[in-house]
């Protein structure tokens, strides 16, 4: 999102703050100290994230919520109060998380399937990992063909940690695997709508069964139960994999021969080229491609003084650790070796980059490439496709700063 | 705190629910999906902290708010909203964070002394950091002798993430220290009362100069704007050191060759034997010792399923790191090497461990034991002290636990 653009969208929000205020939102903003820079959104949030920070937020409907670049700050974890929502169907009634330990999960395609309630998996192990949790159409803002679905820039994407029970040991717990298992596949709990085919709205989607390793059961999000918002009681986490794969509320994990049948997995989040049809022999939003983006000095704080500037963001390359990250201040004429910065939370997570450098007024074009352990090189142009999944360009997520 | 004290607490706490519905506190609990057993708070939280979690917290008074047991849960970081509260004077007006970037920072006892606003501040450099913060009176509630202050058990303490510029940058760009600093000051920018002793109120805090080294100047915490109720705009953080020595509003920060002579520093915070007189010859609560403790299973959750059952807390060792955890389940007769779960967010961070036991119905004490990479083994008993500082003992953390 360019200078400008923020600068209009600004204007476009000016008359927002009086709405928050008489749906008592504004507090939060004011006693957390959110910057003049740092607007309401166009919307009120939805009564599931009303617990949200609706400074840090943009939203574009009740079920997709964008966290702003500039909220994104500087450490390595985002909030719970700012992470991004995206939801396929309306979150289910608040009261799942009435009784918690009592939501059940049913397990198949194991040696001996059976259904484990949450008090009961929360017996058999305990993990915590970090990982980006990112919607694979994040960046689908920056497409010049526009393609349909929410035009997410950088804030569909966040970083938290989850804690919960691997799903290896839960299918240790049940004998291991039976034979042929080739997918891994999470059925969410949300209530489908009457009247339609149920394959055609559920949320259920499939992954190589070699994630089986890495994957979670959580319960709890950044120290907290986890929040309906982001799919309490319960949810699959897939370290690395684009968030659709994260389901939500799950109620079914079962492993199998084949890809789920259902729309979601068959028709929907794949590759498909631009004016073709969709179908399930392209490619579907798996792992997490190497990608990185500029989050400060905010691009919407306004010029910054001349003289000595410390450039930020965060870099991540799905089930790969992030080796090196480059900074240009030139569009990408030439290149500088950036710092990594705090804590490493391991390889699903991003790690925070820093550049210091010396910039006389002027105007620059700020712009980041991550390099993963696996040297991938996160490329100049974005891979054109249908729906506007998997933007990775450095170029489309370069931002201009003026230096005055 | 035992079980039973908490059964006791609940009957009292039970009718505060409506109260908190009328403050219109009752949502958050609500939307996160607080646990039965995570109750409100019998008094409101103040306003500087009303965004906080109120499910999660026992508030003591307007300055001193605690994190309950049963809300640590299992992942690493303790998210703001329940984040404890200690100030040892009401925070400053909420003004203060309307303009961050122009708060400023004196600094002296440098080669060019002289005052930086937060903005050039935000220029020097970036770093992120991971800190236990902990009130030095945190387990003053396990002390018989009932010394005076807030009661604590566990929850003074949290581990969170902070960003902004390393103090050793600050000074480098000051051109280095002058001549004889032993001690490095910081004085907090509260609001001090007309018609007293300045001396007598300040929060000015003396740590030794070789923590220079790995102190912060922070504007973020846990990847958001440092909130007034923490310190905002600006905090000085001192990795592995008690909370008190952690300057908030920081507002002067000197290199000297004595000690601050504020009572807070000559007088507070010293390791006073039972019975005597404070004073400056004292040892002060400065580097944080080795210590853990058990969050769950939950003390305040009931009796838990026999069976397997699995055992998680917090350790950590001020400015060392963690080696290994211990857990009893026979209030200290028998010892098993814990698990370390999830990131290591460096070694001013506390590590969470886990510990699976298959437990037949009955009562059991559990225990945890810390041993830190300089060897030191976290004591079975605390060192008696006037004021009820620094209180490591194992047994004092002991929980009992129902299995039915």
């Amino acid at each position: 999102m360019s200078h400008d653009d923020l600068i209009a969208r600004r204007r476009v929000l000016g008359g927002a703050a009086t709405a928050l205020g008489a749906l008592g939102l504004s507090s939060w903003a004011q006693a957390q100290g959110a910057s003049p820079a740092a607007l309401p959104p166009a919307k009120p949030l939805p009564a599931y994230a009303a617990w949200k920070n609706p400074a840090a937020l943009v939203v574009h409907s009740g079920t997709t919520i964008e966290t702003r670049r500039s909220a994104f700050g500087s450490s390595v974890i985002t909030p719970a109060q700012q992470l991004y929502i995206r939801n396929n169907l309306p979150a289910p009634d608040a009261s799942i998380l009435d009784k918690r330990d009592e939501w059940t999960l049913e397990v198949s395609g194991v040696k001996q399937p059976r259904s484990l309630s949450l008090a009961e998996l929360k017996t058999l192990g305990l993990e915590t990992v970090a990982t980006v949790l990112q919607c694979s159409g994040n960046g689908r803002g920056f497409f010049p063909s526009k393609p349909s679905g929410t035009p997410w820039t950088v804030g569909a994407a966040g970083c938290v940690l989850w804690s919960g029970v691997p799903v290896r040991t839960v299918v240790a717990a049940l004998g291991g695997l039976a034979e042929g298992a080739v997918f891994l596949t999470g059925t969410g709990g949300e209530k489908l709508p009457e009247g339609v085919d149920p394959l055609s709205v559920v949320v259920e989607r499939s992954v190589p069964i070699k994630a089986l390793e890495d994957c979670l059961l959580a319960w709890e999000m950044n120290g907290e139960p986890l929040s309906l918002a982001h799919g309490g009681p319960l949810r699959l986490i897939v370290p690395g994999y684009q968030g659709v794969n994260n389901i939500k509320y799950i109620k079914r994990l079962s492993f199998d021969a084949s890809e789920s049948k259902a729309k979601i997995m068959a028709h929907g989040y794949r590759m498909t080229p631009p004016g073709a049809q969709t179908s399930p022999d392209q490619a579907s939003v798996w792992e997490m491609n190497v990608k990185s983006w500029i989050n400060g000095p905010a691009a919407d704080a306004g010029p910054v003084k001349a003289g000595r500037v410390q450039i930020h963001g965060v870099a991540f390359a799905g089930t790969k650790a992030i080796e090196r990250v480059e900074v240009s201040v030139d569009g990408g004429d030439s290149w500088h070796t950036a710092r990594l910065v705090g804590p490493d939370l391991g390889r699903f997570a991003w790690r925070q980059f820093a550049l210091s450098v010396q910039l006389p007024a002027g105007t620059y074009q700020l712009a980041s490439r991550a390099v993963d352990t696996a040297g991938n090189v996160q490329p100049a142009d974005r891979v054109e496709n249908a729906h506007g999944y998997n933007n990775n360009s450095w170029r489309d997520h370069a931002v201009k700063l003026v230096v005055a």
